[in-house]
């Protein structure tokens, strides 16, 4: 049998790089010009190499390359077995986490260990997944239930965006700092990818700012469903406000305020739904979210949920208790969408088109990048996740992470760089 | 890619059989000399057999046989798509479940149009994966994730009963109407497959005479885990004395009154762990369930939870709110026992021993029934299931169906056979 001898882990290589990144503005700041990201490599006994891709920052680095080598030997074809080893590796040591510094997870909700160790397991399950489906020489979706559509959708994914980076040439997207702007980097996103979804990143400006953005969208836009992501940015009246504002113009408001409780009142004064990336990231954050009706979509991410069957774990605790389904996406490469795609396509009630910041990465690791026709992306029924490592670009990239002192995506230190007075805002900010 | 083409369904086979069932007692009645079940062989292009079984009873049996036509050209490695399938054929007629009489049903909880699709599904879901594993050569457990153990352990499943059926000579087991021939049927299946668990079917004597079975179980046995299970049969004041006078005795009893406020009340009242295969059988039961604390181990059962990825979800689902797992079982043979096996072997939390009627049937349609060892099943690594169908044993039990006017499951009907004025218990009814 292929998973007694073929499919034995045989060396694990962990390869941090940097990859380039607009400006892109949030809550926290802006992005860097060059964001951390590790990328998993898994080779078998039969020399399959199954790829995944991650967070780059210290403690995800540091935490994976402290796992890395107590893969050898494990089974490619037994990938729930590795949560015990990285349990046990990564131990009780909250420490571990939590000591590591300013980091971009502020707007991805909690941070603990239990939340890190989901996420190490994730990108070996990833791996072992694209591994053991090569080796048998079926597509990942298909160790996962299989397709059940042919294409993911994907949203266009807006950003309030500097022109360029301070001290370097303007970018091809231009800058985006007012509705007009938005509207014109909409148009682009839909004329390039053809997306049928569009979402705003907000938090950046005074909510009034955003709304009007967003009507902008909606007029330019009338039958495209619209979303707005102020990253928890607000107090429960400000959400409840912007909720009243935008009813029936947005599909979904997204973490309007942070915390079950606010998010809850919005729901319930104003019957907006409500997505979250931040007020549910784990599954411990179920039960008190949903008790309270704090949010009707949860934005699924295989990298912090823990894999690809956690996500289908999420989408039938979703299915079950009635929350809507989508997918949240950070800064990426191409084996992290091949991965987003292959789960996305297995789950059922997968409702809303997910989010990719894909487009705004002009680099890859793969060999051919997907495509985004019609905003969606075809399920590849190729091996695996049907995708294949650029050595050259993953060597190229990675030599610009070791000439780098970069270790971490740090959004507040990229601002503070052009507003010197910059700090991490403190919630509500309004 | 082998789904494409070698995994492409040709022919769906449905062969109804009857198997030999021992005059073991419970709340409704009496198992009957046979028993149906259902058979389903999922035959693909390539000449893959997966095999497939679940309930007999008429209700299931027609709906198995309305699908089975429509999953002609299906594809084994894309199960999830099927349940589409399910759906749309067995529309929106609740009557087509609702009308189909007395059943065993009323040992499982609800019975519903939903229920009776999942439970459609679930067979053939089984037969997918097996055919898919067999084309791949892998084990169906490296489908779900792969196995986490190498044995799954299963529990002794006690009845009080009958020495013999009416008019029928003593058989093997000898009659247990009394805690004496309890604790010896105990001492039997301890020998002979060495279980360590072991769990009572009551709510057929008073309760007192069930405590005193329990009791001497406990004495005979001072270290196994015990279970006891009325089906119901109790009212919560009941349930409530039972279970204080069993406190330290039982490791869970299960479903001691009927519904979600008396299980609530009597878990609340007495602290003593309530297992369950009645007040939560479907996903739509579990959100109320698991918010009044009414459960605190899930009796899961592929063959009506929909299958093995189904009960993968169910699992996650009471890993996330606190709940425990355990698996339930009604009369079956090999090919159940098997996909039991499998997906018990890939649920990460499974911390109690499954329950088996297995032991109880003398046939099987395996070429090489399962054997328990240490009161275990060792997970095979073998393609598939790792079974092989019996056909000429198939072709017997199936004779002995087309032979038999025997189309359901009627516990009632059986004990009214004895004792002419039995009807269906009312509960509660101790």
């Amino acid at each position: 049998m292929p998973e007694s001898t073929a499919g034995r882990v045989r060396e694990v290589r962990v390869t941090p790089i940097l990859i380039s990144d607009p400006p892109l503005l949030n809550l926290q700041g802006v992005h860097q010009p060059a964001t951390p990201r590790t990328i998993v490599e898994i080779e078998t006994e039969s020399g399959a190499v199954g790829l995944g891709e991650t967070y780059g920052d210290t403690d995800y680095l540091t935490a994976i390359r402290r796992v890395a080598p107590h893969l050898a030997g494990a089974d490619v074809s037994r990938p729930t077995a590795l949560r015990a080893v990285v349990d046990e590796v990564l131990g009780a040591d909250e420490t571990a986490y939590a000591e590591a510094g300013t980091h971009a997870a502020g707007l991805r909700g909690k941070r603990d260990l239990a939340k890190l160790k989901a996420s190490v397991f994730a990108v070996f399950e990833v791996a072992c997944l694209d591994a053991w489906g090569r080796i048998l020489g079926v597509p990942v979706h298909a160790l996962l239930g299989g397709r059940v559509r042919d294409r993911v959708d994907y949203s266009a994914y807006l950003f309030y965006k500097w022109a360029a980076h301070p001290g370097a040439g303007p970018d091809e997207w231009g800058g985006a700092l007012d509705p007009q702007g938005v509207v014109e980097q909409a148009r682009l996103f839909a004329d390039r990818y053809g997306f049928g979804s569009i979402k705003l990143k907000g938090g950046v400006f005074d909510p009034d700012q955003e709304i009007a953005a967003v009507r902008a969208l909606r007029t330019a836009f009338p039958d495209t469903p619209l979303r707005l992501d102020p990253n928890g940015a607000w107090s429960a009246e400000t959400g409840e406000r912007v909720a009243r504002e935008l009813t029936g113009v947005l599909e979904y408001l997204e973490d309007p305020a942070a915390g079950v409780g606010a998010m809850a009142r919005i729901h319930q004064r104003t019957g907006m739904p409500l997505a979250t990336n931040m007020c549910v990231t784990g599954f411990d954050e179920v039960p008190e979210a949903f008790s309270r009706n704090a949010v009707q979509v949860v934005l699924s991410d295989h990298h912090f949920w823990g894999g690809l069957r956690a996500t289908l774990d999420l989408a039938a605790l979703c299915r079950t208790y009635g929350v809507g389904v989508s997918m949240h996406s950070n800064t990426h490469l191409g084996i992290s969408l091949a991965a987003m795609t292959h789960v996305a396509a297995a789950v059922p009630d997968l409702h809303h088109a997910c989010d990719t910041h894909r487009p705004w990465q002009q680099e890859d690791v793969v060999t051919r990048p997907h495509a985004f026709k019609g905003g969606a992306v075809e399920v590849s029924d190729a091996p695996g996740l049907g995708i294949e490592l650029d050595t050259d670009a993953l060597a190229d990239l990675h030599r610009r992470w070791s000439d780098s002192d970069v270790r971490d995506r740090d959004d507040v230190g990229a601002m503070r760089a052009v507003h010197p007075d910059w700090t991490a805002p403190r919630l509500p900010r309004w």
